[in-house]
């Protein structure tokens, strides 16, 4: 039943998942663009087209964990090959996340059709959107080209999209309180805005999972938590 | 390097995936019922400890993954084999995300420090919760049994928590329309509902992973959701 494994065969595997992961990434960049867009300009036709698309994603996660599993079971990798392997595992699943927030931005343009929209709204989601998927971009380029030194970049300036988020999310219970007509389409946009923070946690995530790649351990060790961090550390890979 | 496994040895690993995936989900249970009260009680304190309890349940998630990759390189399982510890894969990665949103929730009691509450709010959101710790509980118990029955049955309830979200939703709306001091603290309700309804989408997550394990083929293909369903068919695990 079983084959001795030849590098060049698992080679051939890993160049394929990679393969999918950059077609998985930057179908999700284009999710990620296009449904920002559709929101700032209210394009329902477009947020329709999303919805759709992102199932092509979902199918994508789907045919990276088979391909991974079957690799992982016929070629038996050790070490950093094992961690390519569970690394495009851990990317596709970010991934696939990226897509679902994307497509619910989508679902929320649908669901703003005929809302007023009240004026000057829209700057700090598009600027949040710009630095997330500046983020996205960069991880993926980073993934690509596993390096880790980019990675810890993107890493570190997740919190320059937090601090937006949470400027955001205050002007935007302002404008509500200021005018209770504005609570239906500022709550939809707090909820984007969220969705947006969120896809860059993931794009935060592919990092990590970049640090592991080159590293071997996890990068969230660093992460200044407090004193429980070092409860989370799990070894991996190199036993 | 390769040796011929007993099935008693992956017996051996299923069962220890097993029992990491039952405390998770142990937990998962816990940190949700108790992100609820301490909302609804608005307990500070309780709230804390979920926030550090999460990293138990996401330590635990690291720790099924490396069995479930190590298991699979060792054992090279094959067929209604290998979907058992994908399923495991698949499940601990629902639970890990479960958490998160138990400790967001738990996050936004702290954030609701001081800030005023509108009477007869929480009803909502308290209702919700039973459901979806319902659910929570009862797919667990499906997983634990691998009776596909029970899961589908929790796939099909998973309608009505949807509902509660959408009344709940325009409920909380209303409120800050009719009194902008209610701004503040609805704004949190709304997003605490929104974890509780991604909890029961997980909850059916797990179910459709059940019916995987059961039946070999994707539950989602069933999934009424018009004429792209098809596209998203992967054959997985039998060829």
């Amino acid at each position: 039943m079983m084959t001795q494994h030849t590098s060049k065969e698992f080679d051939e595997d890993l160049k394929s998942l990679s393969e999918m992961i950059a077609e998985m990434g930057g179908l999700a960049e284009q999710l990620v663009g296009e449904s920002i867009s559709a929101l700032l300009s209210r394009d329902l036709a477009a947020a329709q087209r999303i919805i759709e698309r992102d199932r092509v994603i979902d199918s994508l996660q789907h045919a990276v964990e088979e391909k991974a599993v079957l690799t992982i079971a016929k070629r038996q990798p050790m070490a950093v090959d094992l961690r390519e392997v569970v690394a495009a595992l851990r990317v596709s699943n970010d991934l696939e996340r990226i897509g679902d927030l994307a497509k619910n931005i989508a679902k929320r343009v649908v669901a703003l059709e005929g809302q007023l929209q009240p004026p000057k709204l829209a700057g700090g989601v598009d600027h949040m959107g710009e630095l997330v998927l500046g983020q996205l971009k960069e991880v993926l380029d980073a993934y690509s080209r596993r390096d880790a030194t980019r990675a810890l970049q993107v890493w570190k300036r997740d919190g320059e999209i937090d601090a937006i988020y949470t400027s955001l999310f205050r002007e935007l219970l302002t404008y509500m309180m200021e005018d209770p007509r504005n609570i239906g389409f500022c709550t939809h946009l707090l909820f984007c805005a969220k969705n947006i923070e969120r896809i860059g946690d993931h794009a935060t995530n592919i990092a990590e999972t970049i640090h592991y790649l080159a590293v071997g351990e996890p990068l969230i060790d660093e992460r200044p938590k407090g004193d429980l961090t070092s409860t989370t550390t799990i070894s991996f890979g190199e036993d």
